[in-house]
């Protein structure tokens, strides 16, 4: 597998709203879109760092998976997203080979309309790890 | 404050020699240098995506901060460190005026030897925030 970046960082707060003006007014980054995504039961917020993106989650219900990772684990980074330079499918194939539990079976489009798939933390050491097409 | 990128993602592990077969024969990562930290009671692998180190953290007793952190959140993200332009020192002052909570009141010498200073999850929206030299 060839990683070019970290194409974003997966990060769940309770409120948006709340967080923007550490990161905007604090730490001086731009948010450029927030958009709420039906099926995951989330809002994000994306801001730019160099050439990572910064994904803020709100959880749009008690159901979604972000409103139970923070009561479990609390606020803070949910998953990481790598950039690959050879395609999602023939990556999750390498990974599929190497014997890593994978979440998507195959390709979907996530947020920006990318193809993403997810690696199981259980085979990542820990972090919930996207695919991501450049 | 200006942030010019990431500069590393700090990943709490278990053990670095089980860590390191997924991040360089899974993700084709290279590590590059290994060190102990012992004030800090860890040992950390090092590897490079794009412009942003991945700082694995390995605890070397049960009395790190970084075993403690395993211990009640599992495995995974730590901490992000921004790299700042114009100095440690100076965003440390900033953040201190906009009223966020410091741990380091003044820049002292982190891993690679660069000027760093952390700031406390509690004003950062739970993720725990280092600041670092470019």
């Amino acid at each position: 597998m060839k990683i070019s970046h970290i194409e974003h960082l997966g990060i769940a707060v309770k409120s948006i709203e709340e967080a923007l003006p550490y990161y905007e007014n604090v730490l001086g980054l731009k948010c450029y879109n927030i958009e709420t995504v039906e099926d995951q039961k989330v809002r994000t917020a994306f801001l730019k760092v160099g050439d990572t993106k910064i994904e803020l989650l709100e959880p749009t219900s008690p159901e979604s998976t972000i409103a139970k990772f923070i009561e479990k684990k609390g606020m803070g980074v949910h998953h990481i997203a790598f950039a690959v330079e050879d395609g999602v499918a023939n990556a999750l194939a390498e990974c599929e080979e190497k014997g890593i539990q994978i979440i998507d079976k195959a390709p979907r489009k996530g947020a920006e309309g990318l193809n993403i798939a997810f690696l199981h933390p259980k085979s990542t050491q820990g972090v919930l790890t996207e695919l991501c097409e450049c």
